[in-house]
């Protein structure tokens, strides 16, 4: 500005500084520096055909992610659990039932969310660790005749499970049933396809295997969803998370309805850009590769999975930390020594186990490589035992192998 | 990443480019690059101790900009009309009675969202174009005994009214009722003393005088409201706009609730700085003397605020389009010739007048004197009579005031 400042009171803080980091947790995660520059690209206003367009090539991408031909397929200005109650908000109308698998912290979400919406919620619980069983899911629906959704977690990042799909969708689906799927964690890493699968409801989260920065959260319902939430008895009792309304913004009406955080949607453009052009195969395999060798790298550190192999999220490697380990300790040393950062438990799994994610940009051999390194050496200072670089031989095997 | 890279069936979009542009419109308006680049600073994790002590900061400032000692004062991750919706959800608790003024587009909207939250309303209307009557507010607390709160607008940007505020908060507080205000276009840009006048609940937008980009919404409670949350009968019906667990986030507790969009709070970070290092009562002048430039010229050129003098927005200065001009034209040509963009008329002033605003980074005087000096041209093509040069002139004698 041409007028010179003043100081008033305040003592002015410094420029922002960020600390390098590697980001190894189950999200938000690294993002491709071509991310980062799309998202500081000068602003545009949120009904510029310039920007609208943007918006298109969006949904276009999407549906490519999600394997939809939905029409309506976006994102929602909030992140992943915005889109969460997003999905419950329209779909079911006050003191309907709605089945709930909860086998973890993301599932337990999912309830009490359910729960606020006003929906009347049938549990079905699982060990955390293990997925929800097709049956229970089942027999809920047989005992809650009426019931309008299933809802489940694809990919529990609070265990590390993969939710198998396939019976649960056929069960609810021969009842008459919708199923929502949440795929915050799995979407672009492993695959999702929400046509192929039959899904009705489907979201995600922009920072996690799409690797954009959070604050967005994709979105797609089929036609059949878009009927139901056409034919509701009652308003949504949410403005911001209207559906209708967001999807006369986004679609051709263009209607205004809120500012879209323009920004984010250059992100999530330049993210789902990078995403297609590697090839969404090419990235679950990706995806799937760098969490083996992790895998395979910290079993040879004595270091194991608590979850059975065939329910596991590839790209989500969950250890279970041996007893004579003080896991915030290593997790703060490889903070301060190598600004690598891994998650520790949440909920019930507080202090028990880490979590370990290669999710997006952050899936790279020399993530993987320089972790098992340092927990070589940090490990060792905790006392625990293991054939001195044994981690880094399994991984490097694996590496090694024809792809 | 290492891996050699297959195109699919997918043709690859081409890499993010934006026109430029120069954004006077209500927002989003330009932003400050020091704000797109810190936006662009690698993320951290949302619990990452070197990110909370940045949402410290952010708090710390945003108490300064809205003249608050309360210590419930964040930035909810969400647009404005989030902030409005999250302000509704927590305070009124179905079935309880609140009372809204209505003079505009985001009156209405208020409105609007307090019904979808379960409220009971009691709209007080004006005019499109007048604020509301502090009488009739009176009169509706005095008609509706029991109302728990009074929620308006302060700077209606579908119509460019200030409403005044002072007899409203008057007559609520006399009455034991709590007032909500939205400051969505005036923070920062004029004043806004929540404590000095007594606000209950206060909140406004990222991407308006405060000149971060959209998506979030700085709001504040005083201890009072927070106790009223406090002590509800029922659960807040949203998980995503949840205050009470928000709080729990930006407050010292840490608990997990979402993930904050990182960058955005860099950039709200960079922005607030930036406001304060100027100086907030500084910020309000600049924003008055551009505003008031631009409004002398337009007037010099024949072209008039609808808006009685003692009520305008100082920084968004509201036109009456006379009826032969084409306003879309017009628009269309400021746009696609010199990149500006100003904004057409919401509701029932759809078409009816220009909205140009001098927000943040585009309170600026280039941007006033560009603007007026494409509008003769254009005018004149539309047939608009008025004396050569005299806006740019009217402009320059604001400029050469001492101040």
């Amino acid at each position: 500005m041409e007028e010179s400042r003043e100081l008033d009171e305040f003592k002015s803080l410094e420029e922002l500084i960020i600390p390098p980091r590697t980001l190894m947790g189950p999200g938000p995660v690294d993002v491709d520096p071509r991310v980062l520059a799309a998202m500081a690209l000068p602003l545009l206003s949120h009904l510029d055909p310039d920007f609208t367009r943007i918006m298109d090539e969006v949904m276009d991408m999407l549906r490519r992610v999600f394997m939809t031909k939905n029409r309506f397929t976006a994102a929602i200005s909030a992140t992943g659990h915005g889109g969460m109650e997003a999905a419950l908000l329209n779909v079911v109308e006050p003191g309907e039932t709605i089945i709930v698998g909860v086998c973890g912290l993301f599932g337990e979400r999912l309830a009490e969310i359910a729960e606020r919406v006003g929906a009347r919620v049938v549990r079905v619980e699982g060990e955390w660790g293990k997925p929800v069983d097709p049956y229970d899911i089942k027999k809920a629906i047989d005992d809650n005749p009426g019931a309008k959704l299933v809802a489940v977690i694809h990919g529990e990042t609070s265990t590390g499970v993969l939710q198998p799909l396939d019976d649960i969708i056929k069960v609810a689906h021969d009842r008459g049933v919708l199923v929502l799927v949440d795929t915050v964690v799995t979407l672009g890493g492993c695959e999702v396809n929400v046509d192929g699968w039959g899904i009705d409801i489907c979201y995600s989260g922009s920072q996690k295997c799409i690797s954009a920065p959070p604050g967005l959260a994709p979105l797609t319902i089929s036609d059949r969803v878009a009927d139901v939430i056409k034919g509701r008895r009652n308003k949504v009792r949410s403005w911001y998370f209207d559906l209708g309304k967001i999807f006369d913004y986004w679609g051709q009406e263009r209607f205004y309805h809120h500012t879209a955080p323009i920004s984010l949607v250059y992100a999530l453009r330049e993210a789902l850009r990078l995403l297609l052009t590697e090839g969404l195969e090419h990235s679950w395999k990706r995806h799937a590769r760098h969490g083996r060798a992790l895998l395979l790298g910290l079993d040879a550190m004595d270091l194991h999975s608590p979850v059975d192999p065939a329910y596991r999220i590839p790209q989500l490697v969950v250890i279970r930390v041996p007893e004579h380990i003080d896991e915030a300790r290593v997790r703060r040393a490889l903070v301060e020594r190598c600004g690598i950062e891994i998650a520790g438990g949440l909920g019930k799994l507080k202090g028990q186990v880490w979590r370990i994610g290669l999710l997006g940009y952050s899936a790279q051999k020399k993530n993987v490589l320089t972790l098992l390194m340092a927990l070589e050496q940090i490990l060792r200072e905790e006392g625990h035992r293991f054939e001195p670089g044994a981690g880094i031989e399994a991984a490097l095997r694996v590496y090694a192998e024809k792809h």
